[in-house]
């Protein structure tokens, strides 16, 4: 469970798609990798996907399907704090409260809602609020609950997010010039991962994979699937006999990061000798990531059937974030007169 | 307890200072008329008092006077449901939920909002959010939660609050077209009291009795300091023997409304046949004010104090008001798919 002194990381993830390699080797193995260094906590932000997901079945299944992606990947969930947002009421009568501390000012300033504004100068609309719904509006405000109601002390986010936590930081001092002498909300710090080759992967046309770019691999397509996907990777039309560039195509860039080494050595040999073809080349990335991902999937699989352990454990981990959340919010309650 | 099959009324008290008389006239008393017709809750708005009362010892205080003055008018907490907005979580999560269904324009159009707007604006000041915080802007849609999640049937609002209830019928037919097959929420009716002098009272100065023109007479002030603001009444110079208008004063308004029957139309004559002084007819009201509110003042100065039963009877009144709050939270998770 770690020791009391560790601080605090806290990583959200949003449930609004299908888990892909790409999101599995750029966002959850370096945030199950901050389990070592903190007390780490994860939660699924179902509550702001509401501001998009509107189907019901989308919504509960997205929740499950990236609940059950992150166990399945590894995230230990007695080790660390893994929870739903929606199981934490704290979050929302908290928000209600910083957001009477919360300048209106700065919410017209947050990247999310000022895009969406630009969507509608662009499309020629005179109201440039048309279709935003007060959730995208408030949308800053929960975010910076998120993080200030379990204390947490960094936040790893994208450069794209750095925002999110800067929010966070300004409406938690807001709140602590007026109340600090009664109780301080802890003030978070963003931490940006280096950008690297270590997180991207290359997409089945060579471009980084990427949902909106529609090149990527499922991390949990059944073998056949799988199968049809990687025969779809673009690569040049060098005949079989031809020596090849190992790195023209990102099948070997996958077999490379994904294979066994000896395997990839003797695979890259053979292609700057020629006498081997990219379909060969296809059938061990294949077998490569069927192995690596197989006990994962049928892991998760598991745990997306009916009846499986997977709301027991996400009861388990409601109950362990409120131990966090519940005193934070008695805490505050205290401090401005309500108790 | 009332049938089931009864309409519900919800009655919203903002904490925000001292009773006096005229609120005691045109609030308290036609809001406890509601309880014959209607199965009738009322709610003190202590979250919706904090997008202004920064003061931790007032927003306590504000809040259990508040409390203890309609116990002490005659709130029946047995007959009726009683409780402080912030002893029910759900309020603040159906709020995250209907502010993803609330379009922005709404409240870009709010009264309150418009209101701070023109300030900055007359004040010369560029940013005409300058000052707002996000509590002031969120403001319609908690009041609208507020009355969606105990499916009130009517609002008693005065003109000026017609838009809330509106706010409310408009927040959620946008649920309801979206999710309205697996469940709708209750549109709301406002009831806007007929105007009338029954509701109003005249202040010291002959005006309308209101806090903003500094003319109250306090509901439940000591007898010394109710003879104080009587006798500052405004009255003519008429002297004593001659015959005198009753009506050119409020001290004979105030006794016609307060005093025993018999006594007021005596003094009617005598003031018309001169004879009397305005002195005179300002004992007789303090006497008449403090045979009336004596006992309420008692009962309000017990409720007050510190250990009274003042806490269980609003945490009794939060326990029946969540018998309703959380099954409606409990439908709407269902509807969204978040369960």
């Amino acid at each position: 469970m770690g020791s009391t002194a560790r601080k605090v990381s806290l990583t959200g993830i949003k449930p609004t798609g299908e888990p892909h390699l790409g999101n599995y080797v750029g966002a959850i193995l370096p945030a199950l990798d901050l389990a070592d260094s903190y007390e780490s906590m994860y939660f699924i932000a179902d509550y702001h996907a509401l501001t998009t997901v509107r189907d019901p079945a989308l919504m509960r299944h997205y929740t499950r399907s990236v609940a059950a992606t992150w166990l399945a990947a590894g995230l230990d969930p007695d080790r660390t704090t893994f929870y739903r947002q929606s199981d934490i009421p704290e979050i929302f009568e908290l928000s209600w409260v910083l957001s009477c501390m919360s300048a209106k000012g700065l919410m017209n300033r947050a990247h999310a809602y000022k895009a969406a504004r630009d969507r509608n100068r662009e499309a020629g609309r005179e109201d440039l609020d048309a279709g935003v719904n007060m959730g995208l509006f408030n949308y800053p405000v929960l975010m910076a609950v998120d993080i200030l109601i379990v204390e947490a002390d960094v936040v790893p986010v994208g450069r794209d997010q750095l925002q999110h936590v800067e929010y966070a930081a300004d409406i938690a001092g807001s709140f602590n010039s007026i109340y600090g002498d009664r109780y301080k909300l802890k003030i978070p710090k963003p931490v940006v991962p280096e950008e690297g080759t270590a997180h991207t992967l290359p997409g089945t046309d060579g471009r980084k994979m990427s949902k909106s770019y529609g090149n990527t691999i499922p991390l949990f397509a059944p073998e056949a699937a799988l199968k049809k996907v990687i025969r779809r990777i673009t690569t040049d039309s060098v005949p079989v006999e031809a020596p090849k560039e190992p790195e023209s195509s990102s099948v070997f860039t996958l077999l490379e990061r994904f294979g066994d080494p000896a395997v990839v050595a003797e695979t890259r040999a053979r292609l700057l000798a020629g006498g081997m073809g990219w379909g060969e080349v296809k059938a061990q990335l294949t077998e490569a990531l069927n192995e690596r991902f197989a006990p994962m999937r049928d892991r998760y699989e598991t745990l997306m059937a009916s009846g499986s352990e997977l709301d027991d454990l996400l009861a388990h981990g409601a109950d362990k974030a409120r131990k966090q959340t519940r005193p934070v919010l008695e805490r505050v309650r205290d401090a401005i007169g309500i108790s």
